[in-house]
């Protein structure tokens, strides 16, 4: 089998390194030598800590869709659109295999990538895409196959998760959270999709498509991400036993699929509480087999390594499946419902001018738009004029909740903009 | 494919059930129709919850492997010997995949009966013998089949975890834990194997062979059950910050493998501590993907089915595999090491006649035999005339354990059998 390997990052040249020293043990795995062709790289000439024979390096990748030998093409650019784009599909619809990481372009074109792999025999496999090095997909696929998923949710982003866990244990604010993360490596230059949500949501995407056999839907999601958690937020949550994590969670209810990825404050004695640092997890709820929890690192070249291989090894074993467990045919145009739909409770945070009256009249707002305060707790503020006021919900319409933000936004005795977090109720 | 069924318990009934209910979903997820050829139990008479026609019995179990129409065996017997034994040989011997959820037989057969399965290029999965509804032979074979694993070590058997979780939480002892697990329906009538350790010993010889690419080794293993935790055990664990589980733990230290099965004090702020009633937790070890951690139901019809199903589908796709990884030349000669050899921290419980100076002589005994002693409680029981000692030691030999214990077992004033427990640093 002839591989071309199509950048070199971290994780390309990690991937490099691991197939040229494990050829052998991979052969004894799969009965058949993975034989790297040829490498490809945006700047050649760029310092990387790889050995590269001269005879290997490709200068146009997208060439090599086009060389008969070639058998698989492993796509590491990253990126929806451009080069990356351009080079999976003329090489799906060259038959060439793919395996990508790329989980922006699986979430954006994973169904048109996905027919023309079918059409033509070949696999797509993304496992690297979602997760890391959990072996999420496969298990999806292959390992709960059985199973009729009702809800699949997690953990499925170690910076964000690295970020929140770091400001509750080191009591730190937001921006010096995310600074430590980038010296320590676990965040990238540019973090903004790790922060504002569309890291999970390609995940999740991907995950409620597999889960549900439906196609990917990127209108009916709900994205929201953890820029506006304050160290003041993390630590009400602890005085009430919560934690907040950045949740991704899609389940189906009634035959409609809810797909959404918020900050949600968490019970503290759950399991998915106390997945800390740059560790994901993932929970699938599923008949017969109940309830299947997946937890292991998310990210990073030797967990994305691990999950390249794993696809690689399903290639060279010539276990073609379908990429989204089921034929293009049997998917499903499936309803997806509105995050206003659901019930649940609710974490408010209201910094108010210090009046007299203020309590009675935030609490009145909240019984007229049947928002039913289930605790409430008043902090003094360093700013004296300025009290803080949490409250804990019942069970609300999201609807409502919206309503009672919107009308005490108005209020002149708020100071701040009233801070308004989803509880999960796992 | 043709399939026949060999067992009707309560699993084979359900996985009936379950074929039965879903022949299109699994033909959409692999585009061949499973097709239930023969049924096959020891009673044909015996009632059950099930509508089987006529023509599908098949009297004799052990004519199915002769029949040329039958592509995969199913057998839910059970029992390392005996006609279950005799089925999985021939029908291997007579091409034919197997699927089979009997660790006894795997355990004791699993080499030679993958010998015959490679050579006659036919499947032998067992995903169901081990964890129930964890996908962790399908994760070793294939979601992390990149990985070199250093340890694989875990809460294996639902029922002593049912029973252990049971004593903690209502505070019972464990006849009447037992006694409650067996109303509720969380262990069989002769439990005898779950208590003794032996069906976690089956299970994690069969996943050591398959993280080490070793052979079954049936020797080297340390194998003890739950049955002599007291609930003062349990009590001075809480007291000291630990819970007691049964642990099966492979791990390979300088080439050498050592397998062990037996309870364990674990810190209670750890996973696996949190692991209760009859749920299963495996965690990975492994290089690049770090620790890996796999947690659902461990037992019963539906986990159970989720196993075979999946088996069932790799067999449909035409997925075959080595059953243990590699090829059968590949397999390793390992060296297994033994306990004596590993050093660890202890729990001791010593009731002993309350008279002058024990303490003074306990100490001087650990100390000349190299235990040194971290920390040590004295309790006053219910019977006056005795106290109990509880000692936390440093990592010492196990060697030097051994003899403390027969040194003090010789003691007058020691009251009943010394206890020991090994505490595990997770």
């Amino acid at each position: 089998m002839n591989i071309v390997i199509v950048g070199l990052g971290n994780i390309g040249s990690y991937f490099y390194n691991y197939l040229k020293k494990n050829k052998k043990v991979l052969f004894n795995k799969t009965n058949t030598i993975p034989n790297i062709l040829f490498v490809s790289a945006k700047s050649l000439n760029k310092k990387r800590n790889l050995k590269i024979p001269q005879k290997l390096w490709l200068k146009n990748c997208l060439l090599a869709p086009k060389i008969k030998e070639v058998d698989v093409i492993i796509e590491l650019i990253g990126g929806a659109e451009g080069v990356a784009k351009k080079l999976v599909f003329d090489a799906l619809r060259n038959k060439k295999h793919v395996i990508t990481a790329n989980k922006a372009l699986i979430a954006k074109y994973g169904d048109q990538l996905a027919k023309i792999a079918e059409n033509n025999k070949v696999n797509l496999e993304f496992e690297a895409a979602v997760c890391g090095g959990i072996p999420i997909i496969r298990s999806i696929k292959e390992g709960l196959i059985a199973n009729e998923i009702s809800k699949i949710y997690g953990i499925l982003n170690g910076t964000s998760n690295y970020i929140l866990s770091s400001m509750d244990k080191n009591k730190l604010e937001f921006k010096d959270s995310l600074l430590k993360a980038k010296q320590l490596g676990y965040s990238e230059a540019n973090p903004t999709s790790d922060l504002n949500g569309e890291d999970v949501a390609s995940k999740l995407k991907i995950l409620t498509a597999l889960s549900f056999n439906s196609f990917i839907n990127n209108n009916s999601i709900l994205v929201e991400g953890i820029k506006n958690i304050d160290q003041v937020d993390i630590n009400n949550a602890n005085q009430l036993g919560y934690k907040i994590k950045l949740m991704g969670i899609a389940e189906i209810n009634n035959n409609k699929i809810l797909q959404r990825v918020h900050p949600a404050l968490i019970k503290n004695n759950s399991y998915i509480s106390k997945i800390n640092g740059v560790l994901n997890a993932v929970i699938v709820e599923s008949n017969p087999v109940g309830q299947s929890v997946l937890q292991g690192e998310g990210a990073g070249p030797g967990p994305t390594t691990s999950s390249l291989i794993s696809d690689l090894c399903s290639v060279l074993r010539g276990n073609i499946k379908f990429p989204f467990v089921v034929s293009e045919k049997k998917r499903k145009l499936a309803s997806f419902d509105s995050i206003d739909n659901k019930n649940f409770p609710a974490y408010f945070r209201l910094d108010v001018k210090d009046k007299h009256g203020i309590l009675s009249d935030i609490a009145s707002v909240m019984a007229k738009n049947k928002v039913s305060i289930k605790r409430l707790i008043q902090n003094p503020t360093k700013d004296k004029k300025i009290a803080s006021i949490v409250i804990i919900t019942h069970r609300g319409k999201s609807s409502s909740f919206v309503k009672v933000l919107n009308l005490l936004k108005l209020k002149k005795y708020i100071a701040n903009n009233p801070k308004f977090i989803r509880i999960e109720e796992f």
